[in-house]
């Protein structure tokens, strides 16, 4: 070997623990696996996303984008720029609306008569056209949706893909004749990132609204799916949101309905960016390194032959056979037939690399017409037949899937805990992390005094129908005033 | 009939002539076909990109991708933002280098320190990490691609797709271990925007190369395809640009060879925008509006039925009937069943938005098992069995690529003419434009004269081994100056 696999090997390795420094394991394992690289000096809070970490988005969007366009969503494309007077429009929808944007200035040698504002999402852009484009009834529902890149300038500190200032998603807007199908609209974007968390992503998400205080500037309602994280904190998934008729006022979008009738819409807006990546990488990896569903995974099974000198032939043409027995069949398949590197060393890599599924292949198998079958997530290991090889690699890929998934499920049914009074929440979060679930009065300060004291807050109510403790119904007090509760609130730290 | 109806049939006809006012006809097909609109005021020269217009992008885009990915080609993602400090390092590579961009100097409340561009194309935010990811030959070729938006600050007339300062394109970069590899690429990447222009868009182009003067700044060899424009002038339609060494140099992309021998890598760039829209719409369209090839039409097939209110329902159960076996099959179908609509208007409707072939069904048709299919480019009608629909459909759908394509070739043949004197340039562009294919020094003086005198320029010249009179065999002289000829120009006015 030269040395350059000597630097390789001695790089190859995450270093860092899942479990006691999640923060910067996570930064280990998305660098080594060739997921993505930091921002060139001076432009902290950016990342140049590498091929790897980029080809789980292509999956992760067009698993996304097929559900769109199946339930009447047509992508477009809108500037990249808002002129400032646009996003000063929405002051009208929100009081103290004071977007932390990039600003562009100059074009050329010129200075700008009025200042651009690079998209921090395009609702101010967007919905004036929406308001051309729709004139009567039979021009409802409209919907659009761009796949584009936004700017925010947060100045936190970084993590690739959970807080980036660029970041990818994409962002839906539709108008509607009147509130029900806006809800409808509203929910059914909801159902399709809760579906591309649970069965592409195989992360369990919860499900329901954000308090009053933290809506989306202008919506009547921000719901949200929620996904717990390994170091007990909760990530904001996705979000959809209905906005009532505040956006149609602002930006006059009106109908006229089948009387002739002048009406106002009802519009929503969703979004799901590439900190749904983050969650991914964040909850299925290990200390070896990336570890990925087959629904995502690049290469789903990786063929690593064993050979010694006089038996390379024979396991070479062997692993080859069955390579294309299942490319053919449409599985995503790699022979590592390198020369340079031993299995050993192939073994690490793809195990860094995130591969679900590894076939180990030596003169043995070859013999016995078998494979080695190893799993990603806990080395399980077993021996399948050569006959019905695409058959077995399958239900193999589907277990690892379901590994993954039950996984996850059992981590987050274990941490959503039971609190009654605010000193409970507190001990609760504070020495378990995860989720605290408590009767609430719907009081901003009762959210704030928890905040306070433990940073601390509300992530989550759940939905009327999905909380039989909801309402006049509520048997409960708010754990935090003591004032009659009238909803369930999950309290959590946060991303 | 609603007043609405009313309205949009008035707007619904082209009114501009594609002969007489090609620019001011172009601008309503764009428009009256839903492919676009202009931007904000205040941002002159963006567009906002419609559904109908962004399904033509998402097809052409699925198309190239899917030869890029057979080709060793991964997508990634970089910053859209490129530190000034960047930007200027390509001046150790190019004399008097420019950029017309759009600069942002704030981010939030604050100024930044470093202005920052956005990207106008990623040479100067790639090419060092490329630098990083390359080590050692085994990392060669090393291929990235991204799909994006840049911006650059032109100051002209805006012409949607054609020109705009915010423009979606693809930009791939390549690293190689020498000339060759890098050569190679290039023209790979040259042979695929040809496919797809001649395969997927069916307008036939020239290949060649740019002259010196006129080469991407720090390329060795800047290829092109040229498509010819119904007012006679040349679009280019992608380029490939062999860079050499010149940017590895600048950016320190250096790999250990297999002797362990530091070398210096050879790099490649290339890109395709949605300037090719411009040239689709431009190309095959007609003074009833939008004429697309079937390869990119979001709809195919329309099937506009014909009833009286007795026959109704057996003609709506036969279309409906042809149109589930046209799904079926993958044929992109719309039965066009609205009450609302007569079948005059739904023949202009679909006429305008470019819908390459009608079904018309009526009780004739049902009654004697037959469709009566309609080509949108030359109306030309026939009748098909309901016996095998499926293959009819697709048979009629080629023949209409067939007659776009054969009628694009037919007329970029007509206009190459050959001339021999600078006069006979001038004159023979000045009354038919297209091509003028003239024996050239390769003295940029020689395009100069021309240039001053008729906005004309060289736009390619064809490569060495696809031209007989290149090179020391060149029997001419050059038809501007007189000296010897060395290649074969090609002028043309340009967009």
């Amino acid at each position: 070997m030269s040395d350059d696999d000597g630097d390789a090997e001695q790089e190859l390795g995450v270093t860092k623990s899942k479990e006691y420094e999640t923060g910067e394991w996570y930064a280990e394992v998305v660098q080594k696996a060739g997921l993505a690289n930091y921002g060139p000096e001076g432009m902290s809070g950016f990342i140049v996303t590498r091929p790897r970490g980029y080809a789980l988005w292509e999956r992760v969007q067009s698993a996304l984008d097929a559900k769109f366009k199946d339930t009447g969503v047509q992508n477009a494309y809108f500037p990249m720029f808002i002129p400032e007077s646009y996003l000063e429009a929405e002051k009208d929808i929100v009081e103290g609306f004071d977007p932390e944007v990039a600003w562009v200035t100059h074009g050329g040698h010129e200075e700008l008569e009025e200042r651009l504002a690079v998209r921090p999402t395009s609702e101010s852009i967007i919905t004036p056209y929406i308001s051309q484009w729709v004139r009567s009834h039979r021009d409802l529902p409209l919907r659009v949706n761009q796949w584009c890149s936004v700017v925010r300038w947060e100045a936190t500190e970084t993590k690739p893909f959970f807080r980036t200032k660029e970041f990818l998603w994409q962002e839906g807007h539709t108008a509607h004749a009147d509130r029900d199908d806006a809800w409808e609209e509203t929910m059914l974007r909801l159902d399709q990132y809760e579906s591309v968390y649970e069965d592409v992503l195989a992360i369990p998400v919860l499900r329901g609204q954000k308090p009053e205080h933290d809506k989306f500037p202008g919506a009547d309602t921000t719901t949200t799916v929620e996904a717990l994280m390994p170091d007990g904190k909760s990530v904001q998934g996705a979000t959809s949101h209905h906005l009532g008729t505040s956006f149609a006022e602002a930006f006059d979008i009106t109908y006229s309905d089948e009387d002739e009738e002048e009406q106002l819409a009802h519009t929503t807006s969703w979004g799901f960016s590439w900190r749904a990546l983050g969650a991914l990488i964040m909850t299925h990896s290990d200390d070896q390194g990336l570890v990925l569903p087959p629904t995502v995974a690049p290469t789903q099974v990786v063929i690593v032959p064993i050979w010694q000198a006089d038996t390379k032939a024979d396991v070479l043409e062997y692993a080859e056979g069955i390579r294309d027995d299942l490319a053919d069949a449409g599985v995503r398949v790699e022979l590592d037939d390198r020369d340079t590197r031993n299995p050993g060393f192939k073994f690490n890599e793809h195990e860094l690399n995130g591969v679900p599924v590894r076939f180990e292949i030596g003169p043995h198998e070859e013999e016995d017409g078998e494979v080695t079958v190893v799993h990603r997530p806990d080395g399980e290991q077993s021996t399948v037949d050569r006959d019905g090889i695409v058959d077995a690699a399958r239900s193999h890929l589907d277990e690892v899937f379901a590994k993954l998934y039950a996984d996850a499920e059992e981590t987050l049914e274990g941490e959503v805990r039971e609190a009654s009074s605010r000193n409970e929440i507190l001990g609760t979060i504070g020495q378990h992390g995860g989720y605290v679930k408590a009767p609430w009065c719907g009081d901003e300060d009762c959210e704030a005094e928890v905040k306070d004291q433990l940073a601390a807050e509300i992530v989550m109510v759940p939905f009327a129908d999905e909380d039989d403790r909801r309402g006049d119904d509520h048997d409960d007090d708010c754990a935090v005033c003591g004032d009659r509760a009238t909803r369930t609130a999950y309290f959590a730290k946060t991303y």
